[in-house]
Order: C-alpha cells, then structure tokens, then sequence
C-alpha cells in the first residue's frame, strides 16, 4: 500500500498506471503534476488523481513513490527539480523508452538519492495519448523491464517491483546498456523503417495514388508511422548508439536481400523468407504462450 | 451469369471468388482445378466447386470464363495447357500479384487468343491460404486492378470487371509497369522489409531474449513476414525491376534518416516523423472514407 504518490506526466502511461494502482486498492493518495491545467483537471474530473499540482517540487512533498511518466526529453530537468523536494526513502522510477540517458540524467541530479531511484520501461502502447486513452488493464500481461544501477536500494527495486506486479504487468530486470539494445531492436529500428517507408512513398511524385491501392498489410506495417513524432525524436536521440548499430545491421540484411533479389536467386530468396517466417511464428507462439 | 466457370486454383483467392459468385447467383456451374486432389475433394465437400479436375485442359472445356488463381510460378504453365483447349470467346484472367511477367506468358502461350485474356490483381488477404480460409466476402470494399493490353476484348475487360464487381470489390483499371511499379511500392517493398527485419533480428545471438521482449508494434509490423515464402519469391523475381528500384530509393530515405540521428540532428527527425505521421494519417482517413 502506498501512501502517497505522485505521478509527473498525467497522460496515457502514467494515468493508467494511477487507475490500475486505485482500482486495486494499492494506493491512498495520487498527486498529479503536468504543465497542461485542462488536462490536470480533466485527469481530477475522471478521478484519476486526487490532488494536482503544475510544479514537480510541490507535487512530490510527502510522496512515497514518485513515477515520472513525461516525456523522455523532460526527464532530466524534472529530476532536478523533484531532487531537493523528495521525502527521505520516497522511491522515484520512470517509464522512459531508453535508459541510458534517464540513469546519466539521474546520476547527475540525485546524488546521494541515486540509490532510490530505480530506472523502469513498461512495454506498451503509445500510439493514443492523453489520460482519456488512459486505462486500468494497460499495463496487464506486459512486459515492464526494470534497470537498477550498480547503487540502486534492494528495498527500492523491490517497491517498483511490486508496484509494477500489482497492474498485472510482467517485470524483469537487466542492465541498462542491455535494454537499450534489445529495445533498439524490437521496438526503436521498426518504427525508423515504418517512418523511413512511408515518408518514402509519401516523396514519390504520384504518392496519392500510390496510398489509394495500399492496403492491410500496409496499414499494419506502417501502423507505428502514426507515434508521436516528438517522442520519438527523443527515442532516437537518446538510444543513438545502440539504434545507429541496429540500422546498420539491418541494412546489411537488406543489402544482402536486395542482391539476392537481384541475381534473381531463387533459392536464396525462399531460404531468407523461410528463415523469417518461421522466426515470426516462434514469436508469435511465445507471445500466446506468455 | 456465368453459366460455366473454370478455377485453377482453388485456395483462399479462388476459392473465395467462387463463394461470391456462387452466394450471389452469378454463376451456373464452377468447376475446380487443382494438383492437390485431397484440397479438391475439400471445395467439393464444402460446395466452394461442382466438378473438379486435375488436369487444366480438361476443366476449361466448356467454360465461359476461366480464372488462373494458382501461384505465381506456375501461371504460365498453365497458359500454355489452356491454350488449346478453351472454347471460342472464353473471358480468361488471373490473380497474379505481378502483372508484366503475366501478360509476357499471356502473349507467348495465348496467340490469337491474346485479346480475350485479361490480367488482374484482386488486393485482398493473403496470410491465410487454402479453400478452408476462402470466403465470400474476402473481396468485398476492397481493390481490384485490372491491367488490359492493347490487344484486349473491351467486351472480354467488361466481362471480368463485373465478374469482380459482383464480389463486391472496387474495381480500377491501369497498365501493367504502372500496376506493378504502385505494388512494389505498397506492397513488395514493405514485405521485403519485414522479411529482412525478422531475419537481422532471428541472426543476433540473443535473438530469443530479443523476440521475448517485442511488442504489439512488433508484432502487427511484422504481420506480412508470416507470408508464404513460396509466394513472395516469385513475386520478389517476378516484379524484380520494379522492386530493385523501390529498394533503392528506400535505401536513400533509410540513410538520409540514420545520417540525421548520427549527427543528432532533432529539428531534421521530428520533421521525416512529422512527414510520415502526417501521410500515414490521410491514408488512413482515406481509407476509412473509401
């Protein structure tokens, strides 16, 4: 049970995570904090949070988990601003999509807090926005990869853990470097590619007509095109390293597809799709399995 | 009304154009032609056919129209043993996802009976596949594209755009580098996208933690990597021009996107998104409005 908390960002992510901890009875009181007032006041008007604040130091004061759920490129500066303000052992984590950035970001402005700061990535939707979207069963049956650093509190870990588990979300732990390349993988080099496509036929002289024959495997393909094109300027930004050597691995896969394509090798080809598809169908077991 | 109508090909496509037809009275007889004589005894027992055969030649004698709803690879083998055998005037067309390979064995297999053979692209489902997935309303809102040569009947183009119209499909009519020049576009390219995204992903060493860790953007993005491998070879060799060329200018897009996140390039990002966002939101409502 936590007494008090405060979530920085009242939108899709942290706004489901408000509703999922109150439906179950995991929480006292929700503090909610985000420069946009209507939306602050809508979140209150939906019973989302329960108090609202537009300054971060106001809204964590006598919080016992603090959950910064804004936007990647705000994270750094809200550290700072919460780290004077925190109470002694009040907990902070985040839900940012890269955490390289977000552990230098709070090493840099906690300082002897850092311990209870643990660095958090729930994996799931982020197509809709706002705390309208937002929704008690988000987070069920997801993953949430938690990052402790060399000084994160086990006490600490484990209160994220457990805030994590009481949504139904799946946790597990690895080191940052390691989530930011498995996410640069599965989740960061698809949306360049759906982007890089469609802004592709988008620039071809007759893209009108090219759009009136696409249909649902173009529309599924390119459904990650339609993201927040600021959040993931900061994703791209933020997780550069692991994401440039995730493009460049791809484009060599690609260049060898194309070559194939080219020597008009027919085996090779079938042997690459064979390869996928069936990569694809294992994954698709696992995930039902899961 | 057809009163005879010969399929070569009784799977999803073909089997799903009967159904239509058949729900709606449009036909008199079908008969169905395949190699696999237990997916045949299948259509019979599901009522999809009246007659079946194995043997092309056989199945056309006698038919009005006559429908290649087999793979690819194997249209023009079948053109040629069609050939002989089709009764004066019969409509002929296919389902071939690439056109200009098509219409070359139309013309080196049909002869003087060149203009009553029509090509087409019915662009409807194709994950799924065999005469248990067929439907009749696959076609139903969605795109036909029939690709006439200058030889072609007018009353041979008409008859095949109301065989499909009757589906309930949206039928267009354009020529065939144009057709497959717009597929390589919006469909081949995206498909050899997601193949050789599975593929770089399936090489990693830890590419079962990887899978472990993809999402529902994963997932949908990589829906058409669960395609037949079979299919899209011949598709990939087929319209080989027309995708080369899609695939560099892909490339181009691709690198000019890596380039702009290594020089960490923020206003250039948000902008490739915003333009992507933006073109994949009017398709969207496009297609919503169709």
């Amino acid at each position: 049970m936590i007494k008090r908390l405060a979530i920085i960002g009242v939108g899709l992510m942290g706004g489901s995570l408000a509703r999922a901890l109150r439906r179950d009875g995991h929480v006292g009181e929700i503090v909610g904090c985000g420069r946009d007032r209507g939306n602050l006041e809508r979140a209150l008007a939906l019973g989302v949070i329960d108090r609202a604040s537009t300054e971060p130091s106001a809204a964590v004061a006598g919080a016992d988990v603090v959950v910064i759920a804004a936007t990647l490129g705000a994270t750094g500066e809200i550290l700072r601003k919460i780290a004077p303000a925190l109470s002694p052992k009040a907990v902070v984590t985040d839900v940012g999509s890269t955490k390289r950035g977000v552990a230098e970001a709070a090493r840099a402005a906690l300082g002897p807090r850092l311990p209870w700061f643990v660095p958090g990535h729930p994996i799931a939707g982020a197509e809709r926005s706002g705390v309208d979207a937002s929704s008690p069963t988000l987070y069920a049956g997801h993953r949430v990869i938690l990052t402790p650093l060399a000084e994160t509190d086990s006490a600490a870990l484990a209160a994220v853990r457990a805030l994590w588990e009481a949504t139904g979300a799946q946790v597990s732990e690895m080191d940052v470097d390691h989530h930011d390349r498995v996410l640069a993988a599965t989740s960061h080099l698809p949306h360049m590619l759906a982007y890089a496509l469609v802004d592709c036929l988008a620039g071809m002289s007759d893209s009108g007509e090219i759009f009136d024959y696409a249909a649902g495997g173009f529309r599924d393909f390119t459904r990650i095109a339609s993201s927040s094109p600021e959040m993931w300027r900061d994703i791209a930004l933020e997780n550069r390293s692991a994401l440039l050597a995730m493009c460049d691995r791809f484009e060599l896969t690609f260049g060898e597809l194309r070559r194939a394509i080219a020597a008009g090798d027919a085996a090779g080809l079938h042997a690459v799709f064979c390869r996928a598809k069936q990569a694809r169908d294992e994954f698709l077991a696992r995930q039902i399995a899961r």
